[in-house]
């Protein structure tokens, strides 16, 4: 394993592993210690759980912290398509920010959202992919143009915990937002229970499929756990038994980089707000999720935030548990190859002339 | 103690033993070490001391670090009203953003200034008590809309280390400023001078008084503690005999959000900066305080801030003992209790079905 | 040693002796530990490999890390000149800052660009000569609007991990660039190369000299050491037989704080972009250098920057070695008094009135 960039990369087992280990640690098992090891952080875009999660995952494995963020007062605008002449607003190329970064820290965690302007450029995934390609270190996506692996690890962690059956209704439902998101949550959801072996069904209004490439990896996963995927545009259908509703917005493909023809498009679909009337629907005992932050009662009404059926905190909170298991197996990994360092280290200082 | 809001919740003995060991802390005294415990620190506004002095009093304790910041590349913007449909700019509500940070650390630190647009809003204090009511940990307070107690808790610290007797004149004075400034600070000092049992003048011009119920809170502690609580208008009058000048601007309650109109109500008054004349009308040995950062030749004259009666610096040095010694009794508390944490970690495991 | 402003500062035997110490880092060998040492950062200008390097060497000797940004969420507007009736921007003055932070910390380092407006304020290095002046803790700069002694320092590891002959050329040429950079670098490492004993020569189109000052220090230190600095604008001439090509754009003195006016001048020189060309008049074997961030194809190709003659990777990485090898030094020399220290912590308690 050398970093985490999609969780549908790994084998169920190791997902499985990586779980029950976060599970672990949530019960109180003490985490490994790698003093020296260092993690390096950088986010190009706002977060809350995954900030805190990170840092505080790092304290727990007692790493070195080296932390940044874009901005102003951060790092440089970065360019990430080759063979550019840089005299735009781009300051520095992937190639020399992924290869600096990779000479100062053992692991390199990264946020880069969707620019959500340019549907190709997305799904490039840019700026992970060249952190991937470039930093010479394992990677970790904290959220990426097309995946967010951590998420989806904690969603799956959560599952684990509330017992929820595997081979059951697993709907995936669109919620109207004020702005158009990106996909990286509801694509990689949809491929944890995809690969958990859950009948997955994506609940969403006309003209908001997610993305092809996407749902083909979904039923990929699927066949290989015996679950299975579908689209669904009808509410009572969809929602009837499902165990977990997990509510999440995104952008429509259609509209891309057109936030006024978007706006247009889900005007009229402000009634795709969770509410306790859609919980009845579900089976006893279903549980609500969401990655956070969520908009209360635009979103998802407060009655089902604050009931009995929503375990969105422990979902926030297994981000954190998740993350240091994920964490913990990668410092192993690199650990295990000292020698390899030091020659790298040693091969890097010549002979003098 | 759980947390710290306000500094007159304490007892008088216990602010007595936190500046006690603050003292103690600074002649060198080594700091207890709380190996694996989290604090998190939130800053939605900007920051020098505070920040500089938390990561330092953490650094000391052994404590993990968890920083959060506001702005474009921080955390997401923060409804606080119950009940809103949150289709405006807040993308998350304190019931998570509070609940999730209480998941992830031990102890739990925000700043948030009034907003200073409504004053019903401010009153409300409505970040803090946010976090208080939902982050279910211990939650310290570094500067909300009404209070700052850690400002207040160094300021003793500060009149302790100099020996300032307590029964003498401790003048708060109003100053001017291009801008009108919140009350959190000139609330506690004010209320600290007062617990402390001295004889407090708050000198201010017309329009410029404390909100009634700040000032009824320092009458209560004064009333305790055997100090007094008054208002002047007459520089000469107060300031006679006094052995502590407090310099601090403040907006005009009646202009609250009228940036306008205060500014006019204002303009003539810029004669209120602390100079060398004031400072004679003193008790010989008296000392200049203020929280910082100052406007030099605005708020204090260059003469008297780099003169012998000013302490700023010893002010500004003992945020960090004071906030140590606060963090300390706070971390004591919170690992008293390991076997409750034990076990709602248990209990949050469910036996699968 | 207390602190470092300009490389050239040190005698040569010392600067010496941090590349050898940089190098035995980089090879491996352990950093001596500072628990209880705390170091400061304070970032006014973005940054990706400072940043970054300091965070991973801090945590390399042990220190706990103060970490300060400015912009809307950090630290407060500084006033650097004395006498002045801050009633403008400004928030805080740099005498409060310093002092402040020296309260905080152990050691401090600081990074605040030229402003590029005025070239008399850039001269006098405002904010770098204030936080020495007033922090009273050594003070690292980690560029100012005159210096870069870590970067130097770090292009100096890298001469003699390369194993470039100390008495070859060293060319230091201009390159275009779309905005007027600050002179921090070019100052910086000619000077490196100067005191290195090297035959240096700067290679720049009519009216972008460095400034005289800067110009004369580096006469200074190659007359101690044994070496030569000269100017060029011919481009076949300065490169023949070139060991190191180090490029970096820089705006014209002539222009400076007149943007509109340097770029109509440096229009006609976009083809002062380092090339294969260039690099094919230097010796075999030269070496190219950039301290990065920089502009792929506006300041150097493509083929050269990933070619076997760039060794930007390295130079990036040896800002950290460097700066671990430097912090260790200060630090052995900070906690070489710390009887000094605790006479100065029982000096500021007075006995009680």
């Amino acid at each position: 394993m050398n970093g985490l960039y999609h969780l549908g990369e790994l084998a169920g087992g190791e997902v499985e592993a990586l779980a029950a280990r976060a599970l672990a640690l949530r019960a109180g098992a003490p985490a490994r210690r790698f003093e020296g090891l260092a993690l390096g952080l950088l986010f190009l875009n706002p977060s809350l759980r995954t900030q805190a999660s990170f840092q505080r995952a790092a304290g727990r494995l007692g790493f070195d912290l080296v932390q940044l963020a874009g901005g102003a007062q951060g790092v440089w605008g970065l360019e990430t398509r080759d063979g550019q002449v840089m005299d735009g607003a781009a300051a520095e190329h992937v190639r020399e920010a992924a290869g600096v970064l990779g000479r100062y820290v053992d692991l390199l965690a990264v946020r880069a959202f969707a620019g959500s302007r340019d549907l190709a450029e997305d799904l490039r995934d840019p700026v992970l992919q060249g952190f991937r390609t470039h930093a010479g270190v394992p990677v970790v996506n904290m959220e990426s143009a097309l995946w967010h692996p951590c998420q989806a690890l904690a969603d799956r962690v959560t599952l684990e915990q509330h017992a929820v059956p595997a081979p059951t209704r697993f709907v995936l439902t669109w919620a109207w937002h004020p702005k158009p998101l990106p996909h990286a949550v509801p694509n990689s959801t949809l491929c944890m229970a995809a690969q958990r072996g859950m009948e997955c069904v994506v609940l969403r209004p006309p003209g908001f499929a997610l993305h092809a490439d996407a749902l083909a990896e979904a039923h990929r996963l699927a066949a290989a756990s015996g679950g299975s995927v579908r689209e669904s545009e009808d509410r009572a259908e969809a929602l009837a038994g499902a165990t977990v509703v997990y509510a999440k917005s995104w952008g429509s493909l259609a509209h891309w980089g057109d936030a006024d023809a978007e706006a247009r498009h889900r005007a009229p679909l402000r009634d795709w707000c969770v509410g306790s009337d859609w919980m009845a629907r579900a089976a006893p005992g279903a549980r609500f999720l969401h990655c956070l932050p969520v908009r209360r009662n635009v979103v998802v009404s407060d009655a089902v935030l604050d009931g009995p059926a929503s375990v969105v905190l422990d979902q926030a909170e297994n981000r954190l548990h998740a993350q240091t298991a994920l964490l913990e197996r990668l410092a192993v990994a690199v650990t295990a190859r000292p020698a390899a360092t030091a020659a790298k280290a040693a091969a890097a200082m010549e002979s003098p002339a």
